[in-house]
């Protein structure tokens, strides 16, 4: 007790000295709160999750001086505000999907996932060691942000049809929630790409107004009910090779924390990656099966289908690099990364999973 | 200069009150040292490029407060010693493959790669979601460690072969260099596995005293110039689907720590996963190219091949499993895991992937 009382007594001093001049001690460890806006509701214990793992983790960093509130999208702004309200200092930080501001600039897509883009594995590769996180940042400059990556959802799925897609054909005229920039390539290829937040898909999908809706993949899909209303289940996601998460904060605020609070928030939110994207490959495989059990019809895209998409894909890929710096940029050095990295890939990596894959049928 | 002169009589003040009793702010961030034992040598840029990736990453996260000087792979204790060397308390920490030790429990494999386990993906999942990493734990904790994962190789090549491989017949007699607990599932098949430092395979292999040398992958691999003695390059390393890392650490030393020091160690090791395993990633796609440049020639291990050892491989696990407790309720849990999961990553991440691939070469 007494020595609490002592050290009570030399906290009081160095709070008065604190008036003159913050001491040196205190100082390495300042206690600082943050508020993070996600672009997620709390029901996603997988993306929000991961930033409550993610805030908790820069706690334990910073024996707990430097505290992180999570809001969950709508707390404080709406999912898709997230850029804005980090950029005019609303929050400090926010967690994201960058491919919702392609609106802003169609460069933020290859943030996310780049459409016919890169899998979980080489987006993360790329963003580290190609480059790729020093061009989003170059992009992210001009809105007064920084960015790091979260975590990915691994490669999505392609959604849900109330009819089969054997053909392009079927594609024509189709309602289909797409998210991101994905969407302006359904409308190349003549569907009618539509902008539904999440709790209105599933009534759009029940009544008709939609013909189909992609989300995430088994696990997320599944709390929204889509298998009772369309039961043709899509795959792959072509658009979402991934869904890479980003932690961004507002620059002027990141340049005044301490470079060992800054250091918390960039390893945490790679520790966030690990975490994150092991939850999805954990919690998808029995969400699969409950799907399948429910009456869900598993269907690839037709080899057609895909081939027009990725077609039309790169025509606007090309259109967009004559015109848009940050995007011809990233896209030249994406192209070159993914030539490479699938000559390689599926050298030692497909044959593993494929080897393993037919002895899990065939045992 | 007034106000540093204020603050340096404040913090004699505060050193005199710690021969007292530690005060509480100077507690917070103590300087440690600690010596980290790595079991690569300096050359291996990916996995000791990783060591030195992590002991910044603890420097930049604790304001250079929490010093971890690593040490390569002969500096203090052996490559294959690291463990021990923990143990005993020689140094506070090593980074090392799991399965160097399956001398000591053939279910240390299960850290690293268990032969036709695990994907890299996958292997992170069931650490963290599934209680590999707690199961890890129950085993280390027996040796006084505690373990956590860091970098990946991602799936490994199956070496470098003087002859073809053409069936199972081709094994038998074969002098082959293999790491780990893999050898075991040779000899099984009529292989005859040898235990050779990374230094003297290459004379080995030239000299003819073995027939077959395997490693890592593209970059790792061509730094000790196998291509030159010995042309087929085999695939997959069923042995390896991935080669993950982990940091261990001596379980008094880590008690001893402050909390938020050993979250710096936890979370800077899974930021290493993503930093080294994006690495590999980066770097074998264009190794890979020079090695076929310089006369390597690509081939599958024949499916019946891979289907011998894979059989060889389940009975050992079997036999296993009745006498060891460890690997037993390891095998069990990676086994129903690894079940659901490739059912559901042939779906949306083999899709995605393998139309990239063909695509690659139709373009």
């Amino acid at each position: 007790m007494k020595r609490r009382e002592f050290l009570k007594a030399g906290g009081v001093g160095l709070a008065a000295s604190a008036a003159v001049a913050a001491p040196a001690i205190a100082q390495s460890m300042p206690e600082i709160k943050w508020r993070l806006a996600a672009s997620w509701p709390k029901s996603l214990d997988t993306l929000y999750g991961g930033v409550e793992f993610f805030t908790k983790r820069v706690a334990d960093l910073t024996d707990n001086k430097f505290q992180i509130q999570p809001f969950a999208a709508g707390e404080i702004v709406g999912g898709l505000q997230v850029l804005d309200a980090v950029q005019n200092g609303t929050v400090e930080m926010g967690n994201t999907a960058l491919y919702y501001y392609w609106g802003k600039n169609p460069a933020f897509t290859f943030g996310t996932s780049l459409p016919f883009g890169l899998n979980t594995r080489q987006q993360m590769s790329w963003m580290i060691h190609g480059g790729g996180m020093d061009m989003l940042n170059d992009l992210l400059k001009e809105y007064k942000c920084i960015g790091v990556p979260t975590g990915s959802t691994g490669a999505q799925m392609g959604g849900w049809f109330r009819k089969e897609i054997k053909s392009t054909e079927d594609l024509k005229g189709l309602k289909f929630r797409v998210g991101g920039f994905a969407g302006t390539i359904i409308a190349k290829v003549g569907g009618v790409p539509q902008q539904i937040a999440a709790g209105d898909i599933y009534p759009a999908l029940e009544k008709g107004t939609i013909d189909a809706a992609e989300w995430v993949g088994p696990y997320d899909d599944e709390k929204l009910g889509f298998v009772k209303v369309a039961k043709y289940y899509y795959y792959p996601g072509w658009w979402e090779g991934t869904g890479q998460g980003h932690n961004i904060m507002n620059l002027e605020k990141w340049n005044a924390l301490p470079k060992h609070y800054q250091a918390a928030i960039t390893t945490a939110s790679y520790d966030t990656y690990a975490w994150v994207t092991g939850k999805y490959d954990y919690v998808n495989p029995p969400a699969l099966k409950r799907l399948l059990a429910s009456g869900a019809i598993l269907k690839p895209f037709p080899q057609e289908v895909l081939e027009t998409c990725y077609k039309a894909a790169n025509e606007i890929y090309a259109d967009l690099s004559k015109t848009n710096a940050h995007f011809g940029k990233m896209h030249a050095s994406l192209a070159a990364f993914r030539s490479d990295s699938l000559a390689w890939m599926q050298v030692a990596e497909l044959s593993f999973d494929s080897f393993m894959m037919r002895m899990r049928t065939k045992a």
